[in-house]
């Protein structure tokens, strides 16, 4: 028997419909690649981005077809993914750090109709607008007067020419809440990028979850500015939250140094923001040489990569600033979990609740997940037992797009390539990447650990921990070091500096120090590249 | 082209599993029938609402089949949610306040098959044993001891048996999302009740949303005494919101008079409750007489009727509590609305902050509403068009339990039944029942407004606003007052008390004062007995 409550398909349309009927004043602010600061609402966005869908139907995209972005966050990005996945279209956000034969590859894979791109970008159009097989148009994400007079890409569209030829009488169709939405590749190790296909109702599930008070705790008060990008996993789903609390969005576009990102922050009253642990370092070496303070925001969500506990305490103890430490990744839209605290830790001393901040959190509602060990069996949730992650959950991957490298379940179970433990509070701790666990005379060692000690000693900007091969053990950690501009430390001060804080066997054998850890399209530390380099390293325990 | 992630359905039976890994040791408490105060945890209810569920499937309940409950707020009751939906069988929640024959009609009707009840209402099942025509087993929703040694009912079972014969090895069952959850009656004006019946997937919505921060804001670190019953729409939801955000639960059982709730919220740290107007009135005025103070609550959902804007100062200035006042109906889940503030009121006075507290609040993600003319012509939201409130949305009616009254829907919107005004900034003002208005020569008077005045005049207890016959203006405002114990007011300083605060020919023609005002089942004031009453009055206008 079925209850008798309206049907109405969850639709991402339905977004920006409330938002211009609920919440049409509230402000969206950008900065934008032209140079300035531009100032919009959430009903002209909605209009526009009516006005953008009439805009590609007139360019010949059907439901279903892909259409892709290279574009920094800004209010024409926002527009994008109403006017695309509102009208039936895929948004494919595609990430310009890539390498130009990744994106064409990419392009090429999703068979990609139009392309839209920020004007930073062209250099890099330009070397793929001859090459890519299925792209029909360029579209450069800006208006008439700030176009090259030859841009050296043929038929090449302007995005306020579009936005003009059309009126915004568009009714958004209805359809199946589970058509493709949006599209997002995620750079494996190895072999190609694999595209992740979002649908309406993973990304309408997804949106509500994260808006959780236990999630980013994001509501109508709020100002959110998203430093993660809206290339990579839809901004961990801002994008969408802001239009469904009515939150004010604040756009950072290209400026992602800290002084840019910092007097964005003062000057829009930002409240809650989202970024990776390289992002707020940068931001945090700013406001620390300048003797800055925030003066509204209050949380900062962080993710990516593991928060070095140092930087959770350093929001928290000389900003006021509380980090919610997140994890998930590209294959699960992308929130899993967040270091939310529960009632029990509240009568807690500070070092406790510095400890329940510092691990990579609980589920949020609609994730799943458990631990197994080689054997495929469960492993209690004891804080200690630690083995390979798996998680479920309505927006999570089933398989990638055109099934690339198979069924990556198991029973039912993605398998997310991290290692980690969960504690009896449900808490979770990643201690490494699969691929990054050291392994010493059969025992796992967790890199990550090692990293985030070295990263709290002062003279270190960042820090690896990589295995080096061992004749005895098969491995053992060796941790690769950037130092601080100015600032010295040796080899001997550094392993020291272990004493105590992890099991004497975890300490690393040897440092080497170097002038930059290379760093992927997303920044997280590419671990592959520094193995490679440092195969043949000798260690002096060898 | 459909999206490539996990499909899973939305099933009530995943909030006591998340609740279960993830805040088993949580604690649910109860003030219990029995006399004492239970103590009890997720783990425990998730495993005993699993026993339950095979219990209900050895008494021969098949997915489908309806479960009834005549049953205070408590952990046994919470525990019949999750067994009886959670296993496939339709909960349905009677109201114990309704006539013996009301009963016997919505269980026949529903063609219960169970009824499971608190001993409170044992000489109620004594009255309907031999007459309900499908019930096969009574089951008495305590322990063996506590059940007289001849109950009167034939068959009579007992809960604790029921669980004791079972283990709690039992998976719940997967299957669509749009089966049916859930039943409650609502009783109309004219005609016999009605039933409305939620599915897995309205209520998992509704649940996501209700938790929003802009709507009842709860996470895992409150403490929510639900005072609004479980027998009447869920308890607004919180007994889902509780087990998915991981909040404590406090159920105040039969225990509803000032003294009782008090003694709870401070005993137990509640942070957060939820009940219609009348009862917070018995509540403040004990905690008014004893000179006392709430240590812990912050925020009080008030609905099921507007709250007195006096009430809402009360809570605020006297007691620092924040009042959530919200809308909706039994076939609304029941949340449309709630007055959460927007980021522009922050800057604002407390009287301004005040009348945004005052309105009936904005809608909530996921409804959709409007006010329609005579004419069904949309009206505009400027605060002052006033017209029928219609709504939409994924938990939200489309017809009735065996289509009783046929298609309530017009061009796919409920009626109401609310006469409404919404501001621009989206918050809806009910200023009356649709049949409640007063029509003085072809022009609405919205009663409400005209009783929020009087219940602000310090002698008044209670007052309705109900239309008596005019010769002239076919319908002119009569007020029904109900004084304070010991207080003394006059009908012409009643009707001086307006003069100013509202359109002078809004003013009521004539004051009378009764002993009590009938309520309904739920705490409503039954204005339709009063017209009734007063339908030979003779005004001193006319």
């Amino acid at each position: 028997m079925f209850g008798q409550m309206m049907q109405q398909p969850l639709l991402i349309s339905s977004l920006i419909v409330h938002a211009e009927r609920h919440h049409g004043d509230r402000e969206i602010v950008s900065r934008r690649v032209e140079g300035d600061i531009h100032r919009t609402t959430y009903k002209e966005v909605a209009s526009r981005s009516r006005r953008m869908a009439k805009a590609l139907a007139a360019l010949g995209v059907k439901p279903g077809d892909r259409v892709a972005t290279l574009a920094w966050n800004g209010y024409r990005h926002m527009e994008l993914y109403f006017a695309v996945s509102g009208s039936g279209a895929v948004l494919h956000t595609v990430n310009p750090r890539l390498h130009p034969d990744q994106i064409t590859y990419i392009a090429d894979h999703a068979e990609d109709q139009v392309l839209f791109f920020d004007m930073t970008f062209l250099p890099l159009i330009q070397a793929i607008a001859g090459r890519t097989k299925t792209i029909r148009h360029f579209v450069a994400m800006t208006d008439r007067a700030h176009l090259p007079a030859d841009a050296k890409v043929p038929g090449l569209l302007c995005y306020e020419d579009l936005v003009d030829a059309q009126d915004d009488r568009y009714d958004w169709p209805s359809f199946d809440e589970n058509t493709a939405s949006s599209l997002c590749y995620t750079s494996g190790t190895t072999g190609n990028p694999k595209g992740v296909l979002y649908s309406h109702r993973s990304t309408m599930l997804h949106t509500m979850s994260a808006a959780l008070p236990d999630g980013l705790d994001c509501s109508a008060a709020d100002v959110v500015l998203p430093v993660v990008p809206m290339f990579h996993v839809n901004a961990w789903g801002i994008v969408y939250v802001g239009p469904m609390t009515g939150a004010k969005l604040v756009f950072p576009g290209a400026g992602l140094d800290g002084k840019s990102l910092y007097e964005l922050f003062e000057a829009e009253g930002v409240t809650l923001s989202a970024g990776v642990p390289t992002v707020w370092q940068g931001l945090l070496g700013y406001v620390e040489a300048n003797g800055l303070k925030f003066s509204t925001m209050r949380r900062s969500a962080i993710g990516g990569s593991a928060c070095p506990p140092a930087m959770i305490r350093k929001f928290l103890n000389d900003y006021g600033v509380q980090v919610i430490h997140a994890w998930g990744m590209t294959e699960m839209s992308p929130i899993g979990t967040a270091a939310s605290f529960k009632a029990k830790h509240a009568a807690m001393g500070q070092e406790d609740r510095f400890a329940v901040m510092a691990t990579q959190g609980r589920a949020v509602f609609g994730v799943d997940m458990k631990i197994v060990g080689e054997d495929g069996r469960d492993l209690p949730w004891d804080g200690e037992a630690s083995g390979d992650l798996l998680v479920r959950g309505p927006w999570i991957i089933s398989s990638y797009f055109k099934n690339e490298g198979g069924d990556p379940l198991k029973d039912g179970w993605f398998p997310t390539g991290d290692v980690a433990k969960i504690n009896a509070d449900g808490y979770m701790i990643i201690t490494d990447r699969s691929k990054d666990v050291i392994k010493s005379g059969g025992e796992w060692i967790g890199s990550i650990d090692l990293e985030n000690i070295a990263m709290a000693h002062p003279a270190v900007a960042m820090a690896a921990c990589i295995a080096a091969r061992h004749p005895k053990w098969d491995e053992r950690p060796l941790l690769v070091v950037v130092k601080k501009p100015g600032a010295e430390v040796t080899r001997e001060e550094l392993i020291a500096f272990y004493d105590g804080k992890i099991a004497k066997w975890w300490t690393p054998d040897d440092v080497v120090f170097v002038d930059a850890i290379p760093l992927g399209a997303t920044g997280k530390m590419q671990k592959i590249k520094l193995r490679e380099q440092f195969k043949e390293h000798q260690l002096p325990s060898a």
